[in-house]
């Protein structure tokens, strides 16, 4: 199809989004390493998980070889309030930039929850409804995801009970009256309602605290009360399966319209995003059938990619948590206050960590003020003022386009634009008044952080 | 059609999209009268209103006889950027509500800008740009209008000078910073960089601010520089134009699938977008092919068509605007610092006046407790967190369909759903801590201050 037929922005009809989940570990010959129990480190068993996590949950979470997985009715009813979200043809920027490259977005951040997260949040609300669970708890860095867990527990009558990582807690207050709009109960962490976040309280008085802390207090707690399970944001298998709706609904779109991107760019903190995009992309290139090239993009004051080691670890401070095999910097890595509070996260997705160790994808960081200025131009002319996390995909996706106008290449660039920036205004008005400064950690510091991993 | 085939969401295609605005005028017997100038009490020139407004607006805002005005393409290639915006369904809370009633919402708070102020902010500021202006001055109330105006000008290169009540400046820094990252220069009215700022501010020392007032010291600015023009959000004709693509498309979208609405409902604070939702349905009501049930929805704090008079005024508070014949509760009348930031204007659009006065369309007062509260319901079922301002509208869409259950009626109801409130978070919080009051002016208030209405 002639380019002049592409719309600015593609919406798929209701009958052509996806049914079904894609499982990327079917199509992986080295299957990601599997969570191990901290007591035993011998894999994690069924049984164990769902001491933690929802019984369905903890299959998909373990499920190796189906590559599909049916979306529940009740999941597709609730993705129709919000879905599909657009794939857009970014036309202005590649006029602003010059470029004979064609960029496309797929934008997720056209709900109230701001962000991508909400289509992990419902799936994993849906699973606790139906085993008849009171509610869930979970931990939330920048507040998508607790904004997002908290729409989809309004939605299906469930408690929530949020640990909102303390930083966040104070710069984005805003963040957390959407959350109790949506009925959650909000809890800065680290705090004294649990016993991990009285030790690290202990340890660290003054601390903004961590996602891997907060992910400690909430697993406690889920733990304690068998109403209540745990559930995650991101890195989990599980999420990257339910965020595959993204990539899903991209492939389609772009199917229909016979677009071949030649690179594909997302923003990684656990994962969830980037996972979610690539998979069906991954899915082909893993069974040879075509050639991506895909980047992960993350922040260079917490490079678990490049410049973390590939290793288990714990995924919470606490160290309460299952091992995985994963890219770290170290559980103990406190990453500097930066303003991309989805980008925080010490580990990676194991599945995300394999593919990237096998060579089938690439990584690079970014440094924030550059992230803002990519964000600052994207906003002027796409319209959308961006996540400080999606901006590191925008940023990239930039320089890309950048390189083909040096090369006049004519590649077509896709990147995912995860959510909006609403609630980081802080850090815009930071960036405004030139007042943003960059960190870097040392070699010494990721060294002495990884020094202490676990031995397994 | 049958019901099981309209999907929750409904998208036009690119082709279906209006290509040219509708003016409501062109079909109204009796039209609106026509703006005086304050000194003379004649009606405006072309001449007379071109040192304030743009050539090409001007034209527009006196034009009552064309029906159809093409949209540029310019302006047709930024909407596409966020437009069309999604005719919705709401499934969920007809059955939260269990009314047989239906009921749909037009979004259009997918957009950084979070409101249909887009729509017009593009086209005042793209008639600008044509006339070979540097830039353009406005005021702004609870940031909408200026952030899409800030938004627009950042698209199209234009200088864009911003008076922001200073309530809203003050309750909102984050709309502040969403301006400046968008360029825009962001000064708290009434300040004392006008003289008729700072003569308010020797009058009302400690004032809040009012949308009338920061109008009087934009119009300064601009009268003051010739490479300057002045714009407005609302009110006026030629935004009613701007806005009607808001009704085109619905209604586009609703013959598509063969639905008609019984009740059509928008918040109304200067007109805005209850004016140009309702556009072609009006039309059609005013050349007898169809009828609707139209419902005006305003705060009970600032309540222009159902406690004011309609009388000529002045549409500021400094009195140098020209006068406007329209349901106005006086121009002196400052409103209680509520909630709705868009709905705080002492008048109304004269168009709409007019069709209110021809008995053409029905207005109600809410409180805002009853907003909140209706907004928080919405939320938790649609997902979409909505404006304070659009919520006026679902208050009385919910009331509406709860009368159906009553009655048994399947009615049919089309509300206006302008955006969103993630910069109202603070309102949210007063209503989440159980802190939100209501505020009714008293009838002794509002005769005090028609009685200082200029005599005609």
């Amino acid at each position: 199809m002639s380019d002049n037929k592409i719309p600015y922005k593609i919406y798929l009809e209701e009958e052509e989004m996806p049914k079904a989940w894609y499982n990327l570990r079917a199509d992986m010959k080295n299957k990601p390493a599997p969570l191990l129990n901290p007591g035993t480190l011998q894999p994690l068993t069924v049984e164990e998980l769902s001491g933690i996590f929802c019984r369905e949950l903890v299959e998909q979470e373990l499920d190796e070889t189906t590559p599909f997985i049916p979306i529940p009715d009740e999941i597709l009813s609730f993705y129709r309030m919000y879905r599909p979200s657009p794939l857009v043809r970014a036309y202005c920027l590649e006029e602003k930039l010059q470029t004979p490259a064609k960029i496309y977005y797929k934008f997720e951040g056209n709900n109230t929850s701001g962000s991508h997260k909400l289509n992990s949040a419902i799936a994993q609300a849906y699973y606790a409804k139906k085993q008849g669970l009171k509610g869930v708890t979970t931990e939330t860095g920048a507040g998508q995801w607790g904004s997002a867990l908290s729409m989809a527990c309004a939605y299906l009558g469930l408690d929530c009970k949020l640990y909102i990582v303390k930083l966040y807690y104070e710069q984005k207050p805003f963040r957390r009256e959407v959350m109790r709009t949506y009925g959650a109960s909000v809890v800065p962490s680290p705090s004294d309602t649990t016993e991990v976040g009285r030790k690290i309280l202990a340890e660290h008085p003054g601390t903004t605290g961590s996602l891997g802390c907060a992910i400690s207090e909430a697993v406690e707690v889920s733990v304690k009360d068998p109403d209540y399970r745990y559930v995650l944001g991101s890195v989990l298998n599980q999420v990257l399966l339910h965020q595959s709706v993204i990539g899903l609904e991209s492939k389609i779109a772009m199917d229909k319209y016979g677009i071949h991107p030649d690179v594909i760019i997302g923003c990684a903190g656990g994962g969830s995003n980037l996972g979610g995009l690539i998979a069906p992309f991954m899915g082909e290139k893993l069974r040879g059938e075509a050639d991506y090239r895909i980047i992960a993009v993350e922040p260079a004051s917490c490079p678990s990619f490049t410049r973390g080691t590939y290793a288990y670890d714990f995924c919470d401070t606490g160290k309460i948590c299952p091992l995985a095999k994963m890219y770290t910097l170290g559980s103990d890595f406190i990453p500097s206050p930066n303003h991309a509070g989805g980008l925080r996260f010490h580990g990676m997705s194991t599945t995300l960590s394999q593919l990237y160790h096998d060579g089938f994808m690439e990584a690079t960081s970014v440094e924030q003020t550059s992230v803002f200025e990519a964000a600052e131009q994207f906003a002027r002319v796409e319209g959308i003022l961006p996540a400080p996390e999606s901006s590191h995909a925008i940023r990239v996706a930039i320089d890309e386009a950048l390189k083909c106008k040096e090369t006049g290449e004519e590649k077509t660039i896709l990147f995912g634009l995860t959510g909006t920036g609403y609630f980081d205004m802080v850090a815009y008005e930071k960036f405004n008044n030139g007042e943003m400064s960059d960190y870097i950690p040392s070699d010494e510091d990721i060294a002495a952080s990884i020094a202490k991993l676990p031995t397994v």
